[in-house]
This record gives C-alpha cells, sequence and structure tokens, in this order.
C-alpha cells in the first residue's frame, strides 16, 4: 500500500506490511505526543476537519495531532451549519473544500458518503467515520494499543486472545477491528453478547477465513475467562429504530472489578473504543475498575492521537522530515500516563 | 482606495484601480495558495471570523486564507452561540471583539449590520455577507475569475458578454457584481430570469447608466446564445415569504450538457457562485456538465482563496513583506486545478 | 500559590501575594496584546477550549490569549456536541481531552462540575465559569482593571470605594470579585439592588470579616454618591425560575449622563461585567455613556486578554521565556484604546 496522497477509507485498505508501517511511524511520534519535543514539519499546511455528526473525541484527537506536526485546522461541525442543507451535492463539497485544504478528515452519519466525497476530493480524505459503516483510525489505534499492551508483556499480536464483549452487531469499531485482526495469525475470540445483538455473519466469516479461532458466549463471567484482552463496547443506542428497543439490552453486561477479579488472569488488559456509558442504568464499565493498572481505556485514546499523526505523515510523505524540523518543549508539561 | 486599515463593506468602495490592485495582489497569492510555498508573514496575527448565518464555503475560505498568510483563526458561528442573545448590542459586541484581534470577518442575516458593526470596531473589518445586500468578496471573486477565464481566451474584461441567469432578484451575489462590472467598459449583459425574479430596476439602472447594453430574456436557450460568460443562480429560497411560493421557481430555468452544445459557443465559460441546488427537482445548473472543460465554478472557489488573502494583505499592508517570510513546501500536494 | 501547573478553579485559591503576581505579569503581556511585538513561546502547544455553556467573549477571549502566547486551540462549544449526550461521565472526558492538550479551559452550566473534571484531569485547568458557581478569570480582570484605572488617578485598591449594582443576588462575577476584594483593605462599598436580589449573606459576611464598610442602597442616585467605583451588571434573567419573575427586574436601576454628572464625581470609574442589555426595556448601562471617557468597560475585556494571557504563562511556566521568543510587529494595526 502506498500512502503518499491517498485516502484513508477502509481497513480493507491495509495489508500486514501497511499496518505495521502506521504502527512504526506512530511510535516515532511519541516524544511529540508526549509533549517532549514540538515539530513544525507541517507548519503551513491546513487540515479540514469536516464532521457532519458530533464527536467530541475524534474530531479534537484528529485536529490535536495536526497540531502537533505543525498544522492549522479549520472546522466544520454539524450538518445544519453547512450548504449540504442547501442542497448541494457531496460531490460540489468535496470539489470545493479541497481547494481550501491540504487533506480532509470527514465524518458523516451515511454509510459511504466519506468515500463517495473522497472520489470528489483533489486532496487526501481521511474516513473519520461513516454511519454504522468504517472508522479505520479506531481499528488502527485498537490493534495499536492491544500491540502495545501485549508487547509489555512480552508477547505479540500473533497467538492472543481477545473477548469482544457488548454490541458486537451495531459497533462499527467492532467490525473494522475483526477485519484488520485478519492481518494476523492463530487469534483466538470470545464474541459476549445478547444473541440479537451478536457479530454478523459477514464479520464472522472474515474471521473464521483468517483462521482464526471464534467461540460465542451468552455469559460474561464465562467468555471472559483465559483470555489477554477485554474489548468492552457501549449499545450503540442512537443505531436502534426506537429508544425502546435499545433500553432491553441496557445494562445486561457490566463488567466491574469484582467479577473481573473472580474471572480473569491479573495483567488482563480491559479496553473500551469509547465513550462508556456511565449512566446508571448502563455502566458496562464500572467506575470501580479506575484504580486497576490493567484499565487501557485511557492509553488508548492517547494512542489515537499517535495513529493520527502517523496517517497525516504518511498521507502527507512527510515522516523523513518531522525530526528535522523538531526542537525541545519549554513550558510545564504533565506526565501524560499517569498511573489511574 | 486606501486599503490600509479600512473597511471592506461594500462592492461601491471600488474604483477601477482599487479592484485591478485587489487582483494584481491576488494573482501574487497563487505560488500559496496552489501549496508551492508556505508564508509566515502574519505569524501572530489573529483573524475573528464572526458567522452568524451558516456558510462552510465563505466561512472556510475566509479562514483558510488567513492561515495561509501564517495567521491565527478565532470562530465564532450562529446567533444562538453568543451573547447577542443576551440582548448585547452590535455596538457592544463590535467593541468587545476587534480587542481580541486584528481583523474580522463577519457574515449577519440582517443587511446593514456589518456596516453598523464596523463602525464601532476599533480593526479592519471584511463584510462576509450581509443578509441580501452585499457580498464583496463573492463579487471580487466572481469578477478575478471572469478576468482569468476570458485571459486565457486572449481577452480583457472590457466588452466582453455575460449572461446571468436564474433567480437575480434576491442573488445579493448578481447585484454585487453588476455594480462592480461598471467599472468596466461596453459590457453586453443577458438577464435570464422569470419576470418575478428579474433583476431589480435599482441595478438595471446602474448597469445602464455605465454604458451597458443590457438585454431581458425568459427563455434560456435563447439568452445563452452569443455570449462569452454563463453566470447561473440558484433561486434564493431562504428569501422568499414562504416555500411554497419559492418552489414555483423550482428547476425553471436548467443548464445541462445538451442545451449548452445546442445554444452556446465551445469555449463559452460557465460559471456559478454556489451552491448549486441539486436536488431532482431544482438542478439549475446539471452535474452532466461536470465533464465540461468550461465549467469554473471550482476554478472560482479556488479564487476565492486568493482574493480573500489578497483583502487581508491589503488591509494589513503586508503585501510588499509576503514573499520575505516564504519557503519551500516540503509535503506531498494534490494538483490544485485538476482537469474535472 | 505555586502556579505550575495547577489548576485555576477558584478565587479562594488566590492570596494577596498570588493575585499581584498574576497582575504584575499580566503588565508583562501589554506589548503583544497591544500589537507591538509577537511572542511564540508557546509555539506547539495545544489549549482545549472547551464551552459547555455559550460564551463568545470568555471563549474567544482565551482563545485569542493562548494564540497571542503561540499556541493553537482546538475549541469545543455545546452539549449536543460532545460525547456527554452519550452518557460519558465528566470523569472520562477529562482523563481523554487531558491526553489531547496542554491546558484546558472549560466553561459548564453546572456548579462544581469544572473542579470534578478537574480531578481526573491530567493537564491544568482553568475555569471559565460553571453555572452560578464561580469565573475566576472575570473577578481577576474586574480587579486588575479597578487597579489600572484607580492607578491612573494616583491611588491604590487598598481604602477605594465601590458601589455594586444591579443583580447583586444571581451574579457570579459579583461574588468572585467580592472574595477577592477581601485581599485589600479598607474598601468601603455600596451595595445597590431590589431586596429580592441583594447580596448572599455568605458575601456580606466575607467582606464584612474582612473589615471592609458594607452600607445597602435601594436608590440608585443616592447609593453612587461619594464612591470611586460604579460596578452595574445585568440582571441575570437566565438564572431566574421563570421568565415573567426576570422582568419584574428589568430596567430597575438605569445609569444613564444624566444621572451619573448629577450624582458623581467627575472621574467616578464606570465597569460592566458585560454583556450590557441593550433591550430598550433593560439598558442598566444607557448608550448615551459610550462618550464618556470613564466608561471602561472595553478596557476591562481588554484587560481581560492580558490577565489570560498571564494564567496561561504562570501555569505552563514561561513567563521568563516569553520576551526571548518575540519580534516586532510588521502588519497594520490599530490603535487598541482609542477614545470612544
Amino acid at each position: 500500500m502506498d500512502f503518499t496522497g491517498n485516502h484513508i477509507i477502509s481497513v480493507s485498505q491495509f495489508d500486514r506490511p501497511a499496518a505495521d508501517r502506521v504502527f512504526e511511524v506512530a511510535d516515532g511520534m511519541q516524544p511529540y505526543a508526549m509533549r517532549k519535543r514540538i515539530t513544525r514539519v507541517l507548519q503551513g499546511a491546513i487540515l479540514s476537519n469536516m464532521f457532519f455528526e458530533p464527536s467530541t473525541r475524534t474530531r479534537v484527537s484528529f485536529g490535536s495531532a495536526f497540531n502537533l506536526l505543525g498544522g492549522e485546522v479549520r472546522e466544520t461541525t454539524e450538518v445544519k451549519a453547512s450548504s449540504l442543507a442547501k442542497g448541494e451535492s457531496l460531490y460540489d463539497t468535496a470539489r470545493v473544500l479541497s481547494g481550501y485544504s491540504d487533506v480532509i478528515v470527514m465524518r458523516h452519519p451515511e454509510a459511504g458518503s466519506v468515500a463517495e466525497f473522497a472520489k470528489a476530493s483533489r486532496v487526501p480524505v481521511i474516513n473519520g467515520g461513516d454511519g454504522d459503516n468504517e472508522h479505520p483510525s479506531q481499528a488502527l489505534l485498537d490493534l495499536y494499543t492491544m500491540r502495545m499492551e501485549i508487547a509489555a508483556q512480552g508477547r505479540s499480536l500473533d497467538g492472543m486472545s481477545i473477548a469482544l464483549i457488548g454490541d458486537l452487531r451495531f459497533g462499527r469499531a467492532v467490525h473494522s477491528l475483526c477485519r484488520l485482526l485478519c492481518l494476523y495469525s492463530n487469534i483466538r475470540l470470545h464474541l459476549i453478547s445478547p444473541p440479537e445483538l451478536s457479530l454478523p455473519d459477514e464479520e464472522l466469516d472474515v474471521l473464521r477465513t483468517a483462521g482464526h479461532k471464534v467461540e460465542s458466549f451468552q455469559d460474561l463471567s464465562a467468555g471472559i475467562q483465559d483470555v489477554d484482552i477485554l474489548y468492552v463496547t457501549r449499545t450503540q443506542e442512537e443505531r436502534f429504530p426506537s429508544q425502546q428497543q435499545a433500553d432491553r439490552y441496557r445494562g445486561l453486561f457490566r463488567l466491574n472489578q469484582s467479577i473481573y477479579t473472580q474471572n480473569c488472569a491479573p495483567n488482563t488488559v480491559i479496553m473500551h473504543p469509547l465513550p462508556r456509558d456511565s449512566r446508571a442504568q448502563a455502566q458496562e464499565l464500572d467506575e470501580d475498575l479506575n484504580q486497576n493498572p490493567n484499565l487501557a481505556i485511557f492509553r488508548q485514546t492517547d494512542n489515537g492521537v499517535l495513529i493520527r499523526m502517523a496517517l497525516f505523515a504518511l498521507v502527507l510523505d512527510i515522516v523523513e522530515d518531522i525530526d528535522n524540523h523538531s526542537r525541545p518543549v519549554t513550558w510545564f508539561t504533565a506526565k501524560r500516563h499517569l498511573p489511574v
């Protein structure tokens, strides 16, 4: 895969060397993301950060990643603030906006919309999430986090075991992650969900074709035993036909410290694509886990910045230049990875 | 006209030398807008980009133009996010905000509001559109585009012919353009619109006083013959008293490739202030023209960045300094003017 | 008080040396805020400007202050655009966002929310206003303005006299100001308000314990006599249980030029935390005072930039570095403090 000048729309664009390349470049971003050094390599470059669906986390993460490389960010949020409301096509919006920037990140509520937009864009487009379809940077940061957490235990992604927990039907993060896991070998997966929210057959087939061993569970305690990583997800309530239907699944699986202690090996990694639902009835990941050192959810979001910096650097072809435009940080910097 | 430190509120501020000066400075912005070079001339300067009415295109275009000169952008969108909602006067808002920035761009739904705001501002204000009144940077970029497109055919603005098509009554872009056209000599205009949406008498008088030849048409095919430039506009539905009344004009004039081929010389330029209305019933400019090399609508929006850079550079008096603070771009840059 | 790396949540954190230190650093920001020089000391640093309640003035003021120090700003406005809407806790939002930035400014409609957020943040948090609770940078800029205006008359804060006028019950700016005034000695206060909107007992006690002399008035003319500073506030209508109840107090106290001339010494300073309510029925500070040279309300907002620059500089520990990264401004700069 050649990154330079290309769009990042789907995880299906990535083969193993491409994923490894992203991770290697992300590793090199650590000094900048940790505020040890700053780089000005993209000084004068403009990111158009287009969010036609709310997402504070992803939006700010992409924006900060671009700023950390020295570039500027022009931002658009919400459909109603845009000429799409006046009947403009995605084609026109893409032709126009790509004249204003060097690279575009786009989130949009409709599946396929970002790919359609990218076709008309004159600059590289990165998919920031298109409806229930894809969210490739999330899948990359999830896999990168698994790689780092497992590496800290002296092991590698090949051969590891993961429990996917919660709404496996509507969670696009889970689907994109499954696709990426197929680049690795010999993975064991525990799928833990209510039957109605189980992983779609398409993703199941993909995993099995890759030679991974997949087992389904409807009981949380049984499913989380004997795996390296727990990947918990919230119920994607906004994707359900009605709130009433969504409510039926709220709070069905709740991981807390006591269940963790009873069933998991003491170094089992806990992940979540966030946001986790902290309302009293939901809490798929209890806050009593906040002091658990294996709770990797905030290392996960920190890694998102590294991954997004890496994608910008690769697409704009400035990987080799980054360190040449760098110098030490001189202001107060907090420790980034505080023990929670 | 002296630009330094002055407001840009109306096209009526421009005489021919002033317009020519803007175009000359805009020409010099090409290397920066095309991402051949970057300049840092406005490093440390702040634009306050105030949009009290949605407009992705104009807002991002002004913001990117300021970033391309090296400046920072602080942005405000929507009335409800502002203290205007708490009963604050435009006078107070202007006094306060002009203490936070070096230059202000303002769009506001009420005609005359930007001029009122500018009176109280302590820094230069550029009108980004005030209701159905004025949008001077749009008129300047339209005229600049006509000048470039016609120059590519070895001719100049004086003596050219233009068909203005669509809603000539509510389209402020058309009105401001008519005023600017009076700075040139011997122009022939075809006005093509339903009788109820025809150009107001005031603009007609202005054109005739300037010695231009004006002819009205209610038939698209007849009107677009024998002109150099077609300037198509959408129906400004939001300016109509009711949606029902607006609907009567939707789709009344539709330019497509077949009508173009049958009636126009093969190098007739097609322009549109955008957004064009791509809903099935509207389509005043059919997407089957997207492959037509004379479709200048995206060169038009690209030129908007040049014009806005030029206005900032003139108002802040840094034209002579731009190249001194410049260096080559080192990241991947797409071709800007791809054949559509 | 040690500023480096610490949160600024409440005025109660400040003792007299801390307030004096902020004012001293703010004085040093004058050349940058006045656009005589630019500094790049925070180049590469990122402010996360989080506004979960609308506030153009405070938001842009903080953002511009950070830009003037050379840093970048990533902004979030409104609750609905955030994952708080998906049930995310303030704890999670804080953990995540503090991985994206070097410092966070947060405004939130709920009292106490910013303190709660700060507890989980890994980077310093500055309170931009939490409901009816605190707005420390407003109190600091108010006090800084009093100090400057009084200093111009050759006097100091100790021993001065202030009339607080209007809604003293719901105005958090007034409450925070009262707390800060206790750092100074021998102040005389006139409290002018309808009985139902009088200063809460808690604040009264604080003032009296500090040894200040407090007198209450229900008549504007009587209360504004024989004081150095008039601090006028609007009725905080949005804090009332109903609009109907708020309406009863609209326009109850109106300061205008004629009342001022009849009752005040000619150099009596007029302040207001803004926005002032300019609707016909309100006008607690009449626009006929706009030409009065003692109207300090726009010097007040200008000073807000100085104070916020100082807070950033202190918290990020770069005060001594600012001038080393500076150079003269080369673009057109308007006079900042024009006579109104």
